[in-house]
């Protein structure tokens, strides 16, 4: 039984010869009960595998009766995604004002709070659920018609978030500069590490710092949390928000997103979205990390930069990560010189240039990392 | 009496060539006791002004004995000085990550706290004044030292930041895209406000946002509240910080500066700097706002404006802001449109471009406002 | 008897995300017998006042009998348009590889002789002139659709070029980085300066250097200079093409444009366009240069520069330009120094930025000009 | 017997802070009779491998003894070299008018005849090769004094360039965006391709086009055909120039760039310039190609694309090149489409970001090549 594919588009921005500037919205739905789901890709404009990885998706979901619905929002930031500068894509904040594209969703404790205080003991969770989504919403509406108006960067996070609030499961496709592939997992949701296919997990805390995956799963994280403490049962919203991180950036390749797709299928699979068995994580050694382990390496020098460390390897302390030449000792022993792992680490990902400035996120780094499944 | 100028350089970073950027000091000190006064310019590229500012500043200074001393410091961001895209300069952010040259500074609300804590109910004003710039360096330094090391903004930030953070005077010399001459003041010295000869005055509360005016004034606010709080005193640290925006970036004029410069020697002769009387502040109409009333008004479409109101203006509710060309209805009663003021208001600034995107901060406006002096 | 409007868009481009880019053509045509006119604005994406007098121009001839045609294309580039880096458009070149999108343009003086050898001593100059569009609107298609393709801004220029040769009347609005009103005017054609109101006319040769204008008068000029040596008699193919710089880039203002465009209404006017005799040209001052007199300075320093002399100012030998700033000598003499006019010259538009490096175009003037009307 | 190595800087252009902006100059000279031989890398800026081969041709040649000398200039380009658009480099052009770092040389045909016209038919090749070189260096000087300046990248090219043009042997170290390795060399200088392990060779005319092989070889190449018209003999002056494309732009790689060194170390060998006989090029097949064989395929659409074909395979007419996504279409078959080469071919390099508009060089193509060795 295939199932239809709707496609549809909304306006997020209007450029400066005043045109509107939509994103493509497709639905997959069978019209049977099921969690919702929301996948979105290239929120930075030079992340463009995710939306391989969603073309691959819709070719197998329409395959399949589905269980919910899947909503797939690819390419969703149409002025990142355009803007070049050089022949790169510009596409990680916005060039006016610098403004990173992944940092202006909604998420206030405070109303969540407010929520939780008017939760009657009594609620079912499918009760607080459906009126925490609609309050969401509200919300959200309100934030993006404020008078005096919202930058571009937040106008365009709030209409995303506004499809994004409703569903049950938020995925979030990202790349990395050049990057192993990666995923953040909330803590509370430790345990689905072993659903995703993905080598390298970061765990992080319940913690707003203005990304999706974080405004999708700190509210509900803190609404279960404040129930909790109020009438000491457990609530499981069974709401999940991740970021994946789909390789490197500036590249897109068919056959990798077949697999970052089946990746995807696979827990779409276990939360009961399709039934179908042949997609299943793959048995694979996963390390994880928790966020404050995760580091990013700065610079102290500036030059051009060789780097020896390919993300995903293992390091140990002294390891070599990067060697450097320097331009104006090429005749003396100072020519070269070695950046060294600090400490046992795994590079996740590094800069995408060899030309580096002081104080440039040279690598990011797994540190006190332990084994997930192995 | 004429008073040495001494001048040295410091680097603040080093670009892909491995060559170091500097920045250059300039400090004038005639070995008389006096408050020590710090003065930048040039954190944002592309706010030039200030730099004029300062070569007056030294003019009339290095005539003059100075009770304390001045340190001078143009042009103190090397990398966003000279960053072009097409003929403007890429000032306001490192163009590798959009990062504000204008937020890593450091303040820590905590560390204070742990100081006051320290403080004796016994110790003089000097003495809890000279252990706290001691204690504020020393965190700095900490800061600017850890093992992962930082991003290229906030290295430049905690440089210069050393240094000002051992002033009792910090101005911070800033320009606007299309802008009147302003001043930001922290609200516990809005009596300040007629010392500088600024039209335009904005009370800011005590609370950091990454600044420089308020790394440097909020961890003195909070010490002498917390203080005020333990032993029920008024302590006076005699420290000041403000933002001074001397009208609009990419242009520099030498008469305007020399304006520029009498004001800031004016407020520097009331703080006993120089015994100079000639310098006065002018008597002027002065209004400030709250910066909570300081608005931004952000476009809801993307088109080609004319900025009709010009900053400094008074505007009445309903009156004409800009007019908007719609380039695809020039044919019809489409092909311009208004936006207009929508409550009383003073443009303060606008955009510096006809070209809008949906979501630009077209004008910051003081709403609310109040008159200052007359 | 107001004539009607008819609007159509053309698609110039595509963008990342597969999209069209169109350019909206407005045309004016009463269906009387007259010159056809083909005017177009902002191919340099920063330079939009030309849409402004064209949306005056539209209401303008709405209300009039037009005899032949007007062909109106605001915001021709919609990938210029649309670049920001920073706050300003980046619209003069590709952001990609640097092109300047006013420089790929069709003209072949090859193609030229080759069809001035087929022209009879018999053939009117009505036929010559319809063969001659004709061939030139087939060369320009066949460059379009090599096999291998051609880079943007040269597939946007032929489209438009389809457009502009097929007209008797070329006028293509610019304007300067911050300038005075000035036009370029083929040396044939200087004895239409009088027919403008713009103070400062450039006369050039029968050069092509990429650019509309030329690439539309080369060809004629060319072909009535063949066919006069072949046959001995002027062929006046009555086919005119103007750069019209409208002032400063990055500006639109409504009034200045209303100005701009009864300048263009009285050159129609007195083409026969239009027969509104309210539309004359000023009686003005004017002064015109060969193009080989008409200078840039280029810096030979780096620094911030105040830009002393205004655009359309009359200098003497010695008089000051600039004066520059040197930030690492504020302390002694070198503090500022003065670039002097090298000769008499009037200042025509100046770099818009008071940030220069070594090697910027810091005027361009007029040197040897003379007085066209007075 | 070791070499020594000077090492100079030269100030190539002064930035907005008014600082100059050096070049290093390494020159290794034993002070024995032989070729002089210059080396520059990174001209634009991104393309930063020839730095690590220069890196390695110090090491290896401060250990011989030199036939004549090497001058190396590293980073050649200290403007291009520190432009970052986001992450990456604008190396290509100056960042505020566009211009190509690499189109800015001296050559003028009209120079080239003059000096011809003086020699006498008694001249010795060595006395003619003197005067010339002496006249060329005359002109470049006088270029660059222009009493109005020249534009920055000009200004740098002519500074350059008045060291080539005293050499014997000038090779610029370029990459591709990603490419395989490739050199161009002068037809005139065809028989040379084996004396370089570079397994793509195209064969240039003797036509300006700016850069500094042409600007180097093309006087020479002019000259003896000049000489040869009005003397009838052979003259060879035995100078050469060359650019070799060591591969991809963003990267160093060090043990690529000692096989680069190698390269270079064997062509230097074969010149006489060292006498160490283990650098010989490497047995390899080498195929070639014309310039005008040498093809870009632009894009007519917009899309995200995957470089199926590789740089340096060989591509049969109809084999697939790239595969597109159209975002807009992921639940149809237009989902995907694919681009073929339009006859055999290898392409040599491709653009380096899946994002393209159209009018994008996608691949640059060898067709109709040929095989020089086997």
């Amino acid at each position: 039984m295939p199932t239809n594919v709707t496609k549809s588009h909304m306006a997020v921005a209007q450029n400066a010869s005043g045109r509107s500037l939509n994103v493509p919205i497709y639905t997959i739905d069978s019209g049977i009960a099921g969690p919702n789901v929301y996948i979105q890709s290239s929120i930075h404009g030079s992340e463009v595998q995710g939306n391989v990885v969603i073309y691959h998706l819709i070719q197998a979901l329409k395959q399949y009766p589905i269980y919910g619905s899947v909503t797939l929002v690819p390419n969703c930031n149409p002025v990142g995604t355009n803007i070049k500068a050089g022949e790169y894509t510009l596409g990680r904040f916005d060039p006016v004002n610098g403004t990173n594209w992944n940092r202006g969703y909604y998420y206030d404790e405070e109303d969540v709070i407010n929520f939780a205080d008017q939760v009657q003991a009594t609620d079912t969770i499918e009760h607080i659920k459906t009126k925490f989504k609609a309050h969401t919403l509200e919300k959200i509406k309100a934030k993006s018609s404020r008078p005096w108006g919202l930058g571009l960067a937040q106008q365009l996070n709030l209409k995303l978030q506004a499809m994004a609030s409703q569903a049950d499961i938020v995925l979030d496709l990202h790349n990395g500069p050049v990057s192993s592939r990666h995923i953040y997992i909330p803590e509370f949701l430790a345990h689905q590490a072993d659903k995703f296919s993905m080598p390298h997990v970061i765990l992080i805390p319940n913690h707003f710092a203005g990304a999706l995956d974080e405004a999708s799963f700190c509210s509900w994280w803190t609404l279960q949390t404040l129930l909790k403490d109020r009438f000491g049962n457990d609530y499981d919203f069974n709401v999940e928000a991740y970021t994946l991180e789909m390789g490197s950036q500036e590249v897109i390749d068919f056959a990798d997103g077949q697999q970052d797709a089946h990746t995807i299928l696979a827990y779409l699979h276990a939360k009961g979205v399709i039934d179908q068995t042949q997609y299943q994580p793959e048995k694979m050694k996963r390390v994880g990390v928790y966020l404050s382990d995760y580091k990013t390496l700065f610079t102290d020098f500036g030059g051009m930069v060789e780097y020896v460390a390919k993300p995903g390897e293992s390091l140990k302390q002294g390891d070599t990560l990067a060697k450097v030449l320097n331009i104006d000792d090429l005749d003396n022993e100072h020519g070269t010189h070695t950046i060294s792992a600090p400490c046992d680490l795994i590079p996740i990902l590094h800069f995408p240039s060899a030309s580096v400035l002081s104080g440039t996120q040279l690598y990011k780094c797994f540190t006190n990392y332990f084994t997930i499944t192995d």
